[in-house]
């Protein structure tokens, strides 16, 4: 059987990286999901950050340096797989990873970020019958065939290289600035996808100058729309409804920083995530 | 004319200082009402403080002198008079300070921390008829007559030493442990005040073991209850009601931290600060 975790948290931004020390210094049993570099986003700011109350004048840099510290200090490890489903099963939560193995958790915290822009027309209506966030689980469904992938960064290139051994021909569309090497039965399209066509499934992608024919389409973002990424929660545009206690519309399930709507602020997102954790402590109190 | 000022915060704890360091870094014209020394509460706490996300492990002690410093760069100075009300006056606030001067601000963050307990029975039902928060407002109005003052700290002997040059008797309790001296017509009792009486105004303050006659009862206390230092403002028991952008029922008028409700954290409540402040900040540029 799966491991179970008391807390599962997505996400090493500010948010989640809060939550996951709140939640441990309550001696909760947690598994915290997202990058050792903990936030690109953060990362990048190179000039001064001039409201986050404690750390006067941090550079993003220095910021997360701090972070790692002391995450590092308290035994919070990352783990670096994508979690590309999370399902409310009733009494805990299933999270499907990108390496297609599962996670079991007693409660989940949000924090993977905003994900900007909105899905492509189809992708919603053609998800899972065509459409798949999931290159390594849902390859030995197109094996012999043709596929597309739309690849937010760099870091898809693997699942895509993963692909190319499997199916018979992928066609490979970078969001990102780039002349990635594949396999000869990829081939790299530097245009800009714009629509999912099909009738009952997925059957070819459109973009801004051709039309792919495509038995799926793998749409591999950053992060996932929260809606995507947990069937059945209540969103706001991109995104999640919660309350002051950080709840979402699913029991044991919640949600802090940027994925929580504006402002995207640092100390804004710490803050919740300690709401969260808190509220997730308090959930697994009340279920005993 | 008073003064206007863009934001008034209430508060020196990790919600103020964040909404003051917002409202600055904003180029927001503040003023900021609270104690130089920052948060007793915070100050008293000696042990690590292992949750605040990038304040590894520090005292509550060196927390308040990394905030202290970071204000002082900021430039944000502390208003050390005690805001004993808020008037909203449609397109500004008015606040009453406890030397009888007034502030107007355009909008007011309310980060003033939790009031424990609860109002004694008679307390708002006579306030502002032998019931009154600010001797230094309302001494003159007892000029001759016997008056007892409720006293949540030390502090409060300044104004029980003022009472006593302008009336005729004050009878002084204490809520804290010491022994004031004060002129010969305050007498000092280390009772437990436990209701105001009285029929069309408060004329009696009752003890756990005597009642004594009072033509006015001071009640001072650290802080006020919400609901008494804005009046109209909606609460729930001891908390203001809050939405996720910290607006209160009244426009203009924000609160953040304790006050907002549990949990009582002091990362949640810089956070908290943070948005109270950003959105005071929209709100002033809706108004223009």
């Amino acid at each position: 059987m799966e491991e179970t975790f008391d807390i599962a948290i997505i996400g090493t931004g500010p948010a989640g990286l809060e939550a996951a020390i709140t939640a441990k210094v309550r001696n909760k049993n947690i598994i915290l999901f997202g990058s050792k570099e903990l936030s690109l986003k953060v990362n990048k700011v190179d000039h001064p950050i001039m409201n986050y109350l404690g750390m006067p004048k941090a550079t993003g840099k220095e910021m997360m340096e701090t972070f790692h510290r002391q995450i590092d200090d308290l035994g919070i490890s990352i783990t670096e797989k994508k979690v590309v489903s999370v399902y409310a099963m009733g009494d805990f939560f299933t999270l499907q990873l990108s390496d297609n193995s599962m996670v079991n958790a007693s409660a989940v915290i949000l924090a993977a970020g905003v994900v900007a822009g909105s899905p492509y027309p189809g992708e919603e209506k053609f998800l899972g019958r065509g459409v798949s966030y999931c290159a390594t689980c849902d390859a030995p469904l197109y094996k012999g065939k043709n596929v597309a992938v739309i690849a937010g960064s760099a870091k898809e290139e693997k699942e895509a290289a993963f692909l190319s051994e499997v199916v018979n021909h992928v066609d490979y569309f970078p969001l990102y600035k780039g002349e990635p090497s594949f396999n000869d039965n990829v081939a790299v399209h530097h245009e800009k996808p714009a629509e999912i066509l099909g009738r009952m499934k997925a059957e070819q992608l459109k973009t801004d100058q051709n039309t792919y024919d495509a038995d799926c389409v793998f749409v591999l973002r950053e992060a996932q729309f929260p809606g995507q990424l947990v069937p059945g929660l209540a969103t706001e545009g991109n995104a999640v409804k919660v309350d002051l206690q950080m709840k979402t519309n699913l029991p044991g399930l919640f949600a802090a920083g940027d994925i929580t709507g504006q402002p995207y602020q640092y100390i804004k997102a710490a803050g919740q995530g300690n709401v969260a954790a808190l509220s997730a402590v308090n959930y697994l109190a009340s279920k005993k």
